[in-house]
């Protein structure tokens, strides 16, 4: 088996046989990106859908205010692209770059495409993956809406202890939009 | 063909035969909600997912400050359901409630199953459908994120001009998160 990684992800939310798993056999290109490396620029297209073996990934863009603002992480187990670009086949937006040396499974359109055929329940296990996807998002909407700065770090803390020692303070700051004041605070009493 | 529209609609983003359209017979359930019926309720597990075919709907909950957060609109040829309930199989948190007199095509996860096999293509479609919701999550995180209120009212009018006329002002603002300053502003230049 080529990818046991990601057949054993694939096996938490559908029956995948060893048979359907030989069928997966060089439909992924593996990309090992080292830590700050970047996999997408804006003006690009997204080359496709990565599924993270090991490492992080974030997916960010430059706003008018010339500040970075991030909108998905990607660890271990996570798939992550600029679902936009690859929708559409329009030039991305976003910067895609590596925050630690990683390992992920590139699947392009050309790939999926070819899968759908032989393989119909992958196109099930990646429905899954982006109504998961879907349901995180909202949330976070409803997070950023609803909750408090101090309420909205704890929130998300609870819910993804490990991940809070992996990425910088003012990335997650970025990414849960958090003042500036706020920010400072975390970092007062860090200090 | 039992679901013009549904099938119509599909086309628009892969290829399904006459054949494909009859395998979908009695795989959905007509729902007609009269204007401010709710089809979901905190505590129960929603149904399934819901095609509209006709008419507005709303996934909305009351939070911790006692008013209705709205997370989703849908209307003709939007898929709408409270993915999370959906997905675990739990309770929902959400209120699914219609705008005005409604039709919908409800699809249950039983259903859903009894396409898998016969019909791998409308996995696809759906997959799609999924794939847009999330696009069109990260940029509501965007929006809400990197624009002021005044921004993100022009930029959601522009985009959804039909939208903005049918769908009371509070509401939009509650979806859109705008602060009650900014809604009185709005307000006052309506009157």
């Amino acid at each position: 088996m080529m990818y046991p990684e990601l057949v054993a992800h694939i096996r938490r939310f559908i029956e995948f046989s060893e048979e359907d798993a030989e069928k997966l056999a060089n439909c992924f290109i593996p990309v090992k990106p080292k830590k700050k490396e970047l996999l997408l620029e804006p003006g690009k297209l997204c080359k496709g859908n990565y599924f993270v073996i090991k490492g992080c990934m974030r997916l960010y863009f430059v706003n008018d205010k010339l500040t970075e603002q991030i909108t998905q992480f990607g660890i271990e187990n996570w798939w992550i692209a600029d679902n936009d670009s690859l929708l559409s086949r329009k030039p991305s937006r976003y910067y895609l770059q590596a925050l630690e040396d990683s390992e992920l499974l590139l699947l392009t359109p050309q790939n999926h495409n070819k899968l759908l055929t032989p393989l119909p329940n992958f196109e099930t296990y990646l429905r899954i993956m982006y109504e998961k996807a879907l349901v995180a998002s909202q949330r976070r909407v409803e997070f950023i809406l609803c909750l408090t700065d101090e309420e909205r770090y704890r929130m998300f803390s609870e819910l993804n202890p490990a991940f809070i020692q992996r990425v910088p303070q003012y990335m997650l700051a970025s990414y849960l939009g958090f003042t500036p004041q706020f920010l400072s605070r975390i970092r007062a009493k860090k200090a």
